[in-house]
């Protein structure tokens, strides 16, 4: 045998032996020492604005106040109370006795009842058995999903959009295409890019009017264009309202069930934005089923579903009939008032200082605001460009590439409006020091 | 070419013309009409208790009025309300007005820091940072099943046992193996069948003390063998310690926490059973971590989850420290002294009544009788023996099939004493009418 021979064969052998210790090892491994390790659904559950916001050096201007017109909580700076008969109804409903058992998983059936009759509108009429209560529009969310997709099938996404559908589909195993919203047409959706994602394996296409980041209020028209590109393809909708109601009186918001004909729609809503308790975690799915698309089978998903962990509190679930039948008009006007100035000083603000493009919302809590990135060459993106903000004058809002957006920053209306108007101001000195013409030099440069 | 040649080309061509024009038709499928099913896991995700009670006819005798002894919920018949001082606390939660808003997802720190210091023992401590809030004890067990398994791993779950593991861990596709309980020993845990069934997917061993059906509290010796057991094999546990000091005077509840030196432990409970306020929807996880097995992976892995849906309703969070700090020791004692009775009443008539062989528990809410089935060879099981319990005496106990236990029920002890006591003087006359001896014929039969 010759040496390469030989060494050829050890080196086969010591490979082997390696092989075989490693898998011994491996095989004792969990009967020998502790090793506990997270599973894949939780290390797959993202979190893009924590991923984002932890990473940003958020060291305020120590010479002013900080304002954060990032935080999408109404209740924040006390400015925007609920209504005092929201807070009797729970007393109320604490002092009946009435309330402390379980209720069924669904909710309760008056509790419902109450829900459907609120909701029910000509073209998509509801009844008690069409309402699923949960705990937040987020446990909605999250059921909808459950029950309408497996994994390795995909769900269509707004993009810029609320993060939370990417975190719950993606923690389930289920791929997220991202549509375009088109902010030169008021964040309406590009309907060509949209319809071109769709596959055999598009299972919902989610709709969230009006929108968080942007604000925008989508027309009847439009609305009905998006039901038609659902219905050519067969794919039900899950349509996030949460904000809905909630629009300028200059516009009008239109579910989408009442708009649809053949179109399959669980349309997820709660408490938390229009009453303004948020961290009731009082939410609802109604099911408008048409031509029973849905039929018995997915109303059993989601029944089953929320036998998991079962859902909203029951004082807040004995409160709701009284809540949704006995809250004022004045009080909704009065929020949406108030939404609507300070969107109005904020934009007109914005909207003269070069390099920034605001677009104005026509509901829910939110302004996007663009970012000529040309004009800043100091910073590399929507994420520098906020740290910066806070460093300088102590405004955080939050980078739009926490909505997948890059190059747009979030502002939230919700803060009362001298901070509001102290913090547009502040905007305003930030980009006057770092704006830069796009000179003729630069222009040779490019070339 | 021959005829038989032709054939085969022929049949060879069909089938490939028949496959062609199936896969067409399957990928327009999606696209021309409307099918939208339900996702495996919602169908995974299965309620023993409903299939098996759905299945049952329960016609109650209408001469007698019913007496449900199945609902594991204290509040429905109004004997056991909670104790003032918590509602109390939770008005004052409203009245503050700061309790309204988005909680960070495990919860307000203060509210940590009350269930901490109220749950911290010296073998045992906790701080804020090792409690996380949740929507009640099962969103507890769902949130640790996923931080710690995958799918295609196993969990230990007692048999008999709460139907919840089994339901949660079957829709995320994990594995369950049952660990026999011993009703001649108590009910403590068959520990050499419990080893039996380890292996290296083993990732948790569900715990549940004071245990729901048995009412059984385990000694201090007895959690420390179970101990053993996953200290020898390296197994996370999943302490279910809801029905937590609910055990009678006589004995003493331990926490296993308390007692592990090396066991990493994850202790799920809240204000439900307690309290008496389970629709309330209030839990929590203790992180009781022990030479940083669990680390910060599973701690992160649970802050993560935490995430997707949000917790407890922030009213209750509110009301929390007050409600475990201000509720007098008189309130929980009156509970135990009605429990306790209650079973001694219920346990004492049950053991007089040929062909039943109830064991009387030492807290929690339950009692479990064991049926004699070879004496009532009327009936097949303990589903037809509890059926026809409805008919003729408008008396219904979950047979403890629901629990994977048959031919035993479960009788709640929280109905009023008058209920208890009618209850069993017609189980008594229904044992009495279908009681048959093992006769020496039947003897005869059998061989
Ligand atoms: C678009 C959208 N959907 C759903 C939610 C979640 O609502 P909830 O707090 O009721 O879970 C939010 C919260 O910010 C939201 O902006
Ligand atoms: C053993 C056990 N664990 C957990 C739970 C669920 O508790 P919660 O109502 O807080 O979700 C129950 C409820 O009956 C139970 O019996």
């Amino acid at each position: 045998m010759t040496n390469d021979g030989a060494i050829i064969l050890f080196t086969i052998a010591y490979i082997f032996v390696q092989i075989l210790l490693d898998s011994l090892k491996r095989c004792r491994a969990r009967r020998q020492r502790w090793n506990v390790r997270a599973s894949e659904m939780s290390k797959n559950t993202l979190n893009p604005i924590r991923a984002i916001v932890d990473g940003m050096k958020l060291t305020p201007n120590p010479e002013k106040p900080m304002i954060a017109l990032s935080i999408g909580d109404p209740t924040v700076f006390g400015n925007l109370p609920t209504d005092d008969s929201v807070l009797q109804a729970m007393k109320d409903a604490i002092d009946s006795h009435k309330f402390n058992g379980y209720a069924p998983s669904v909710g309760y059936l008056q509790s419902r009842e109450a829900v459907a009759n609120f909701y029910s509108q000509a073209g998509a009429p509801l009844e008690a058995k069409d309402v699923i209560l949960t705990s937040g529009c987020s446990q909605a969310i999250e059921l909808a999903i459950s029950a309408l997709c497996n994994p390795g099938d995909n769900i269509l996404v707004p993009c810029p959009g609320f993060s939370l559908y990417k975190t719950l589909a993606v923690s389930v195993g289920v791929q997220v295409k991202f549509y375009n919203l088109l902010p030169e047409k008021s964040w309406e959706v590009d309907l060509q890019h949209l319809e071109s994602l769709i596959d055999d394996r598009t299972t919902c296409l989610i709709v969230n009017n009006p929108s968080n980041p942007c604000g925008s209020v989508f027309t009847k028209e439009h609305l009905r264009n998006i039901l038609a590109v659902a219905s050519r393809h067969c794919i039900p909708i899950l349509a996030d309202e949460i904000y809905g109601d909630m629009v300028f009186p200059s516009c009008e918001f239109h579910s989408l069930a009442n708009l649809s004909s053949d179109v399959p729609i669980l349309s997820c809503g709660g408490l938390a934005k229009r009453w303004l308790v948020p961290g009731w975690r009082m939410g609802w799915i109604l099911i408008h089923d048409r031509n029973n698309i849905f039929g018995s089978e997915i109303r059993e998903a989601l029944v089953k579903l929320s036998q998991r962990i079962l859902g909203a509190c029951t004082v807040v679930q004995g409160a709701l009939e009284s809540i949704l039948n006995n809250t004022q008009a004045e009080f909704y006007q009065s929020t949406i008032g108030f939404l609507k100035s300070n969107s109005e000083i904020c934009f007109a603000e914005l909207s003269t200082v070069p390099g920034l493009n605001p677009v104005m919302p026509s509901g829910a809590m939110y302004l996007m605001v663009g970012i000529e990135m040309e004009h800043f060459p100091e910073f590399q993106n929507d994420v520098d460009f906020t740290e910066r903000l806070v460093t300088e004058q102590s405004v955080f809002c939050l980078p739009a590439t926490a909505f997948e957006y890059p190059n747009f920053f979030r502002i939230v209306v919700t803060v009362p409006e001298e901070m509001m108007v102290e913090a547009c101001g502040r905007i305003r000195e930030f980009c006057a020091r770092h704006y830069r013409p796009l000179s003729q030099e630069s222009n040779d440069l490019d070339q």
